[in-house]
Parts: structure tokens; sequence; C-alpha cells
């Protein structure tokens, strides 16, 4: 069952085979202390073992996707100054690292997660999204590189995700430079949405599901191929990446996979699939 | 003559001096064979070595761009599973490194090459049009990176250049995971496109034409050292970039090309260039 | 005063604290000659030794931002070829690095940069812009790659910037091949403006401004760093750039700034920071 | 107490203050099965939380260092080959990068780690050694890249490191080809030891116990600093560890150990230093 | 038979099973012209598609490796100074990165190429050399990188492998520098032979004749994927390598290879691999 | 005249035709502080611009080539320790990145420059030697790593340089991480020198003054070239280089200096080369 993979702030379902929905679930803001974001990274480590082979992510909460960081993280950051400089800048790095390492969880997964935006995102917000496949927000949305505002440079992903994924270095230093507001439109203009969906949690979520069954429904060996390769096009050169594609096919294209698709499309039937991974085998 | 290019599935034609027209034209859908995509190559390396100052890329078909990859040889390829697992991967890194450097030829070529792009683009034809310098697309086009749909990641280059020449990653994943049809205008909003035409094949091709004579009245020096400093560019640091730009344009600020714009435009006359190579001398 | 930092072609003013005005003022056009690029280096050099949180770079003439480099420059360039080729092409090369190196001063101060944009951009002005952190440009301004038109690849920084801030290479690469000039919504499609502003010159300026007195209000040590890490994040991995991230803000971490933001915020005050550097002490 | 780090196969012990001994320790080869390294990764993992200053890993068995993998790891290995190939390869990738992780643990802690190696070191070895910091070898210590015995490449260090750590690559392809055994000396030739100490077991642990007090008498922040940035400078360019290490002693510089050293010097002294990380404050 | 791949300039021959000995042979020095390295390269290109499973390359004659490019080629290089400068510098380009990929062929091989070096190694015979996987030297071998004494940079790969491959890039610099001549003691201490084998060119060829034969005893599988991955990691970062081996290796190791170096050495007798490439199926 | 570069702790002089000699001169043991290194940049900055060919680096003292860092630089680097940290922090990588490049200045001139080193280097000494091209060594110089004795990481481009261009890393390490003494016959061994000239001062400036002129004796254009061409390769891959290469030659092939050695050999007299820059019209 889907559902022993929640937590105290995160809830997981499976609304469709092989579809689950990670929600974030603390109130009243979603405000992520070290607790939140260790969960958020847990459950995706737990779902990568899984026969999961779409994830939709958003905010249980009606009004708001995430506030970001928790205040009280940001207090017991302050407080510890008055060590020697060198060990407490060692000591962040380390936690920063760490942090980094969970919100990127979901780029880890061989599935595709998709981020259903709806509200407010904050902060840490920007960073969880970006590291996500695949972004729908609400027309709702609003979105705040908030980090500037609070005296440091966003560090959990936001800095080095956005210039890859996105297609306006000039609106991305405008945003991160001054914490300003911007809505679903102006992300979208931006290239950091695939769509703006019309309304609010319930339009978004639906839409996301709708492409997460969608993408369920394909051979997993495809799909997990597609995003490994498609990350690293994204930090490789064109002839490096084309050259891992070979090497990366060269095995994938002996799945029974490919036999099943020409089988099933002759058969008019649909094709099925056998799940990416066997836990039985994985000690070796 | 332009036509001594041509073979069997591809003609090619010289609408106006220096601008060359190549058609794909298998019927009834341009499926690729491996001897289609071997032409296709052999075609683009052997205008390499010719007075070429701008080629259009067409489909000769009223209805489609290209089906993508002939089934016969995907029929190959599956038939072909019973050997050695390992000695098959390098098989298949071998075949997939040959079709990725054959459709990669127009990346290839000193000369821009332009896509004119109507009707449906599946497959391999996303493939093929990301290789190419430039994008226009009539507005009945659609596109389908089809692969996912096949049990398989695009392999012969649309997931490396998807992520470098366009600017919305979040699209770039969703198509590609999910083999959906996307229009003109999705491709134009995601980056692929410099500019939708309305209309079909012939406005696409027209415009694309118009736009390869005002390429070949340039200086070929000039085109072809910009055409090779932003594909260096996709691939390297802005610092790296600079510093190959400086060493290119070294040798290449030598040229008399610029004396004869500089003449031209006093003398209000258009300006006449030599050929970027002269064939004679090319043994050494 | 600001205005001690002007040259014979540029005006330097502080029109609110912390935030300078760098105005291009040389008639009849803004063509760049050697001592106006210099110049143009110098500025920036020794703003970003002062307590400058945001500069607007903008031409003070009313219908050109700047036509590009001075003819004269080029007539040098073309009469100084029967040297030795070799060593020519290595005379080259060190005066294009010089150059480089001039223009791509504003990408090296610790403060963004942002261009106001109005008139004609020509040649050398596309370079100029591109160096820039932030593009705003009026509904009546117009871009030109004019190199190709001369005979030359640009080679100051126009190839090697587009392709890594902007979302649409095809595009890039059409107007780099041709020289044909562009419009600011094309510019902004394009992805390399993060706005229009409909209007002229002061429109343009005026918006640019308030823009800089936002970013002036923000801590300066979040600034510097966030700029620092979206450039390095544009030339390195995602990976490579969450490590250096993480090393970044173990010692940024440790400012005093955040502890005034959460002071301010709580009294309901904006808050004040020290400047970035403190002359006294630069000798080490 | 040191040895509640030992584990079954691993004996862990603290023979001077801050310094290491880490012995493997399987009858009768030190053959690595999936629980062996798993443990091995784990006490580096955990060490690394520790003030450990330095650790010198050796075998404890008197005539060998390591026979390299078990050979019952290997019969599952083959004997899992009737699944889908491409479920198949996806499974051995991850297996392998987690086996790689493991054994890639010395080189992620902040303090050196100096194999001291005697007998044999056969396939996995090899990968081992490679990932340590320092090698001293005795006399007589022999070396087998034994994987290509098997019929397969090294996959878990052996070949990314030895051409980087070492200066002779022709004698790097020639044991990787031929799984020829090559004595110490000549190991030292081609650069992969720091010394050879002429004995056996006893003296090159003896000699590297020496080294690693050397080490653990210097200030942590200064050593583990030199660590991180030699492993950037690996596999980065100059220009770019060149500007990492500014941003690091940019808070390293910040430490009182530099104080310390100072004083001591001028009190004829001998330095003492704080542990690197304090474990209260890991939480953040 | 071996001798069909044999050349005007070029004998080939087969002393032992899957072992080919490639010999150069132009009188009197091995001088290279166009045609020479024309050849070099297709005779490569050709054996790659053979069951070839370990290359000696040497000089058929008795006194001299090669004394380099022939001095008929340099004439027709430097005859053709009066065309267009820019011109001139592309039609260079391509000749020069035509001549490097004939010398590189022995790089895209799948298997190893052992230079067994006699007498004088003169300009292009060290960038012959480098190509190579591993290098043998008679203890009469002398080299010299004769470039800089011509006037230009070595640019036939000299320059790009020897700081990858050797081990002291003073002694690199040096001798590029100068033009001087070192012996194969030098050659060896700069970390760029295997082994100098006392004598001349019978010892020489007969003793890398002897390590061909071991390599062609293991499996080509093994040894096909431990090159490619050593030439990755020469390039890569030890991060990008250890990824890109797990690749590889995910389908390598389904190799039926293992299971007969298994059964072999149970059965104590030499194991027998099938070939790296089934010709029949090479069509796909 | 050579003198007129000296300054208050160099020397510079001329002892044969383009061949400089830069003597490290401040009493009692050259020590570096702010105004030593500062000049020391700037003369090499100087002799850039000079025809100069080849540049000799030896210390002017009898007994040592330097101490390293002056220890009242060291003294106010500890006592700015009560600023803001982060501000610090960005403090000192601005001036650790002044102090990189002034050491760095070798590495870009056009000119090899070779350390002639005698008796002790210490600390900033070993940075200083790395940046030089080429390094002789007195059999009495010793080497010391110095700065994690005195708590920090070195930071000036020992420890970047280091790894690329020795051909030992558990040296490296070993020699970083416990500031040891280590001979000049180590040193040799790692492969840090090209040649340990028996003796002290006088032998090893003379033996460099030697390979000094031999340098200065062929074509500038040649010796620039592949000075620039190796620093290349140390930071890219060997295919990134020879393309890089490809493009150099592409101009640099067109020197007369060819012409001029082939001439000079027939006319068995020795050649004569223009200097590589000439200074009336290095304005543009």
């Amino acid at each position: 069952m889907a559902s022993q993979f929640s937590t105290k702030f995160i809830r997981v379902s499976e609304p469709s085979p092989h579809v689950f929905h990670v929600e974030l679930s603390r109130k009243s803001v979603n405000a992520f202390n070290v607790d939140f974001w260790t969960q958020y990274g847990e459950v995706f480590e737990k779902l990568a073992e899984e026969d999961v082979r779409a994830v939709v992510l958003s905010s249980a909460l009606p009004k708001i996707f995430t506030a970001g960081i928790d205040l009280s993280d940001l207090a017991s950051l302050v407080s510890s100054q008055d060590e020697d400089s060198a060990r407490l800048a060692i000591k962040h790095l380390k936690h920063i690292k760490t942090f980094q390492y969970a919100i990127g969880a979901p780029a880890r997964c061989p599935f595709p997660v998709i981020a259903a935006i709806h509200g407010a995102v904050l902060g840490l917000g920007v960073d969880i999204v970006c590291a996500c496949d695949i972004r729908y927000a609400a027309s709702n949305a609003t979105f705040c590189v908030k980090e500037a505002d609070v005296g440091l440079a966003a560090d959990i992903g936001t800095l080095g995700y956005l210039p890859k994924i996105t297609g306006n270095i000039s609106l991305v230093r405008e945003f991160s430079y001054t914490s300003q507001t911007f809505s679903a439109s102006v992300a979208e203009k931006m290239g950091l949405l695939s769509s703006v969906i019309e309304g609010g949690r319930d339009d978004v979520v639906g839409a996301a599901l709708e492409l997460a069954k969608v993408i369920a429904s394909k051979s997993p060996v495809a799909v997990a191929g597609t995003k490994h390769i498609i990350s690293h096009a994204l930090d490789n050169s064109i002839a490096a990446n084309l050259d891992y594609t070979a090497v990366w096919n060269g095995g994938a294209l002996q799945t029974r996979d490919i036999i099943e698709n020409v089988s099933a499309m002759k058969a008019r039937r649909s094709p099925t699939f056998a799940p990416l991974r066997t836990k039985a085998t994985s000690k070796l």
C-alpha cells in the first residue's frame, strides 16, 4: 500500500496503478524544518525501490505550496556564530550538501516527478520544484526566490537549476536579486513551466495526474533511459551526450519492451511492462 | 549541377546561386531505412566540399515531413536478440554512433542548414531538425518524440540537442516521456523554432529559401566562423568560448572579405565573395 | 561623488544611494573606438571598488544606444594586412582578448548591472548588453548582430553569451548569420530581455532605476553571492554548482546581514547593511 | 573507543591520538563479498563523524592484502542472466554505483587515508588502494588488475583513478589489458606509490603509522582543506581550481589554527587544535 | 589473410592468431606524405572490422622508426601562401583535422595497439606513438619533437597526448620547445614508455609480439571495455568516469566470456572467446 | 636595456640576446610581502611586451630560493578577524585571486620561463616554480609545501598545478599534508623537475641559461604556439585540444618562419626570426 510510505509531514497515495501522489502536509504553511526535508528525501529514496512509474508532487494545504524553510532553523543557523569561523564554514558546507541531497532526491529517481503547483511558492519551494522533471502550475500560483530578502544566496538548487532549465537568464537574475514575487504566467514565459492550468489546487493536481497516467503507460525502460539521458545532456556537451546515449542504448535496445510494443500495436491492445527493478535480486 | 548530388531518396537542386535545396523524397512517408540515412549523411558531406552557402532542408512529400525510422529496421533490431548480450551491446553502440554521425552531418558543414518543416515530424524527424541550424515550421506542422512509445530513449540527437537549443526543459521532458504530439505553436513557445509560417509546405519552403538567399549574400568566412563559434558556445563555458573565438578571429580577421564589404558599401554595390574553399588545392 | 568616475565619453551619477547610472555619451552615435571601450572597462573596474550596489547602464543619446565599433578602428584593422600572417594573428588575438576583457567588466563586478536599452543596438552594442546581468528594453529598441555584414564573426561576447542566456538557438543563429534587425518584442520572445517597457529612453531608464533601487536595498552579501553563483551555473554542471554553492555559503551564511534582516523584520523597519568591501584594509 | 567501529570483517583501533588503524580481516584472503564492502563503506562513513585526523588502512592477514571480490558474488552475477537484458543492465548499473560509493568512502572523508600495503593486491584491492590518499607498499607487495582475466573491465575505481594519480599511461594500459602481476618497485616507477618500504606487513604499517602521526599533528582545517582542493584539482582545470581554492580559503583563512600555530612557534611548544567538527551541533 | 590489408607503404601480417603486425615501410626513412598517412588511417579502420585482438606497430626499416612528415608536403604547405589568409586558415584547419583523424585511428580501434619502437622517432613519429595504447622502445631508440625546429607547433597529437599520458610536464615542455633529441631511458623516466628493451628492432618487436599474444588470449569484451574506459578517464573527471563505467558494465557484465573464464579455470584449460563483432550482421 | 625592468626586489638582465634573467633579490631570505609579489607579476607583464624569447628565473641569494610569504603579511591576515565574517571571506577571496594572478604571470607570457632552483624552496616558492614552464634544480635544492604547518591550504597554485604537472599524486598528497621537506632527487622522481644539476646556484643557473639560449634560437611563433597549446592540453580533453590546435595552426602555419627555417637549413646558416610582436602597432 502506498500509504506505508507516508510520514508525519508527507502523505503518499497511489491514485492509479504505478502513479504515486506525494503531498506536502505540514500545517500551516508547509514550513520545512530538518525533519520535514529529511523525510522528503527519504520518501523519494524509498519510492525509487518500488514499481512506481510516475509521481505527482503537490501541497496538501489549500492555499499555499510552501513558505520555504522553517524560521526556527534559520534562528539556529544564526545562533551558532561564535565558533571558529573555518570550522563553522565546514559545518555549514556539510549541512548544505546534506540538505541539497535530500531536496535533489526526485532527480535521482528512475521515474519522472511532476510538480503540481498552486498558491505561493517561497524560497526552498523554488529549489524543490526545480529538482522535479516537469512543472505544472495553477493560475493562482506565485513564485518568490526569497533568499536574497533573508541575506543569503539560494543554495539548495534554485541558482544551479534555473539557468539550465529555463530560457531567460535576465529574468532569472532579476528575480534572484530582488526576491520579487512573479506570477505563473511570467514563470511560463521564462520557461519554468510546461503549462499554466486555469484554476487552483484541484485543477492542477488533476492535470498532473492525467499526465502521470500517460507516462505510467509507457515502457519504464524507455522512460528511465530518457530521463537519465536528458539529465546528462543538461550538464555535458552534445558530443559527450551522444556518446553516452550510444553506450546506454547498447544495453537498453535489448529490452523486451520493444517487442511488447510492436506486438501490442499489431494486436491493437495496450502493452504491459514488467517493473523496472525486481526487488528479490537487489542484494547483489 | 546541383542535381548530381541527388540520390535515390534525396533530391538536390540550386534554386538560387549558392543556395541548395535538399528534399527528402521516399514514398510514402519518408521512412528512414539504413540506405536513406546513409545517403542523407553523404549528401551533406559532399555539399560541404562545394561552393554552397546555405541549404534548405525539406520534405518533398506533400503531407508529411517524415514518419521517422523505417519499421523494417526496427524489426531487424529486435530479431538479433540471441547473441551474446555484451557483444550485441557493442554492435548497437557502433550502429548508433554511425547513425548519429550521418544525421549530424548538417552540423559539420561550414554553411547553415535551415529546416523548412511541414506536416508530421515523428521520431527520427525530431533528431534531424535538431541537428540543423535554424528551424522554420508551417502552421500545419506537428512534432512527436515517438521513441518512448516504441520502448526506447531517442538516441540520434533529440535528447542531446533539445536541452541546449530550447528554453523550457519541463516541456522537453514532458514530450520526451509521453510521445505526445505537439503543435508548431507549442514548439515555438518552447524555443525550438525561429518562426511559424502560416500555411503549409510551399509557404514554409518559400520563407526558408528567402532566408537562405540573405545568408548566401554574406561573406562565407563570416558565416562559417559564426556557425562554428556558436556551436562551440553550446558546449563550452563563456570564458573558454571567448578564448576560442579570439584564436579563430586571429586568422579570420585577415580576410579580404572585410575590405570587400567596406568597398562595396562605399560604392553602393553588392559585395561579392570568393568561395570558402578552393577544390584544386584540397589535396594538402 | 559619483561624477568623479565620469570620463570623456561616459557620464556617471548616483541618482539614489548606492545606485549608479553609467551613461554612454559619445556623439553622434556612441561609436566605440579604443579609448571609449578602454574607459568603459575602467569605469566598471573602479566602481567595483566602491560601495555601489546596483548600476544602470544606458545611452545618453536620445535616439540610439550605440552604433557599435568605430569605423576608424575597423580601417586600422584592415590596413595592417602586410605583416607576417602568424604574427598578425597573435596580435589580433591579444587585441581581441583585451577588448573582451574591457567589455566583460560588468560581469566581474560584485553588483548587478542593468542595461536600459532604447533605440538601435548595433554590433558591439549586443556584446555590451549580453555581458550585463539584466536587460530592459524600450519598445522602440532594435537589435542587430552587425558583424556578419562586415565580414567577421562577432568576437567580443555576443556569440558566447547568447546561447547561454536566451532560450531559442534557432533565432540566435538566424540573427547572427544574417545581420537582420530584430525588434524588442522578438528579443523578448527569444529570452534576451526581462521586459519591454512601452516608450523610449526615459521610460526604460526610469524602470531600470526603480529595479536598481530594489536591488540596492538588499544585503550586498546576498546579492554578490547570488550573482557569483548564477554566473558559475551558466558554465558548470548542476552537481559542480551545488558543490561550489555549498563552499561559498559555508562562509557567507556567517554574515551579520541575516541577523539584521531578521531584526528589521521584527521591528518593522528597513534593514541597513554595511558596504561589501572596506577600502581601508584592501592592501592585504 | 575506536574498537566500537569494528565490524565482523574489519578491525578498528586508535594506536595514537586521532590516528585510526583500519584492518581488513576476513579469512583466509580478505575476499570481499557484499557484506564486507558494505561494512567497509560504513566504517569510513562513521569515522568521518569523529575526531579522526589520519587513518592507516592495512590487511590484518599476514600474507595477503586482498584477493579481491569473493567468487560467490561473481557466481550470483553470472546466474542472473535470463532476465530482460535492459532491466538487468539497469540493475547492474545500480549495483556497481553502490559498490563504487562504498569503496570510494575514504575519498569523501575529511582526513587522509594511507594504504599500507603488503602481499598480493588483486582486482578490487587495486580499486581500494586507488581511492586512498597515499600509498606505501612493502617490498613484498604485488599488484594485479585481475578483472581482464575474469572477462570484464575493472569498474570500481581502478580505471578511473590510475590515469589521474600515476604518470605512465602506457603501463596503466598494459597491466589493465593483461592482468599481469607487477611488483612494488614497478608500481613505484609508475607513480602509484609514495615509497616502497623494505620488508613486509609490520614494516609498512609501522612507516604508515609514523606518517599518520605527523599528519595528525597538523591543523585539521589545513589538512581537510588541502585534501579537498587536491581532489578538486584532479578533475578540474587549473583556472577553475584556483578560483575554487580562493572561495574555500576565503572562509578557511579565518581559522584560529593559524594564530595557534604562530603562538606555538613563538612559545616553542607543539600547537593543539580543536576537532574539525563538533558533534553536538551537527543536527542543523 | 592479413596481407590483404597491406598497402604500398604498409605491410600487414598475422604472426600469431588474432595478433596483427603493422609495419611502416617507405624507403628510405618512412617519410610520411599524404598517401602514406591516408593509408595508415585506412589500415586501422579496416582492421577494426576484423577479428583482431592486438596489433604491434613497428618500422620495417632497420635503422629508423620514421623521419616524420615528408619534406615535399611541407613545401606545398609553404607555397600556398598567397591566398586569402582567412580561407587559407580554414583550409589548413580542415587539412590538420583530417591528418589528426588518420593518425588517431589506433585510438578508435577496439583492440590495443602496441608501438614497438627502434631508432629515430622524429616529428610526426611522436604523434604516431602517442596515439597508440602502449609503447615499448629498444635501447637504441631516440625521440625528437622536431616541429619547433621547423617553425610550428606539433599539431597531430604530440602536444595533446604527452601531458595526459606522461608524468613530467617540465620535460614535455623542454623537449617540445627545443626539439632536442632524447633517449629511450629519458623517455622512460618521463613516463612515455612501458619498458626499454635492450637491443634494437628485432628485440623490441619480439617483446611487443609476446605482449600482444597475452592480450589476444583475453576476452575481447574485457579488453575493448578496458581500453574504452581508460581513454574516457584521460578526458573526464573521476566521478564522470565511474558513472560512465557503470553504464558500460551494465551491458558488458552480461557477456558469456565471464562464464567461459570460470569454466576454463575450473577445467584447467585455456578459455576461448568469440570475436567481438560478427560481420554478417553489421548492416544494421 | 634589460635592467630598466629591475625593481626594488627583482634584478633583470639580458645575458644573451633575447634571453632574460630574472633574479629574486630581497634580503635575507626572499620573503614575499605584497610589494614583492606585486613587482613579480608586473615584471613579467612588462617582459611579455618585449622581444624576450626565454627567461631564467632564479634567486640572487646564495643560500636560499625563497622562504615564502613574509611573516608580517601573515600577521596582518590574522589581525583582521573581527569584521563581518562573510565580508572578510569576500575580501580574502579577492586578495587571493590578485595574489594568484601575480604569481601566475609567467604562465601568461608568450615565452617559456625556466626556474633555476637552488637551496630551500618554502611555501610560496613552490607555487612560484609550479607556474613556470620548466624546472631545473641544483642538487642542494629542497622543497617544502609549508602551508599545512601554518594552518592553511596552499592557495596560490601549488595544489592546482602539482597534480597536473607531476606523475605521483600519492607523493603530492603526502608532502602537502605533512609540510615535510623533500630533496631535489625526490622532486625529480615525482616528476616535478626536468633535471637535477649537480652543485649549487651557479651550476643550475648556468644550465638553465644554456637551455634558454637554445629556446631563444627557435622561431618565436613556434615556441609561443607550443607553450599555448600545451597549457591548453593540461586543462582540456584530447579531442578538444586537437580541435583547438587545428584552429591555432590554421593561422600559425602561414608564418614566414617556416620558409626561413627551410632556407637556413639549405644554406647551412642559422635562421633569424622577427620579434613575435611589433610594439608600434599595439594600439589596435
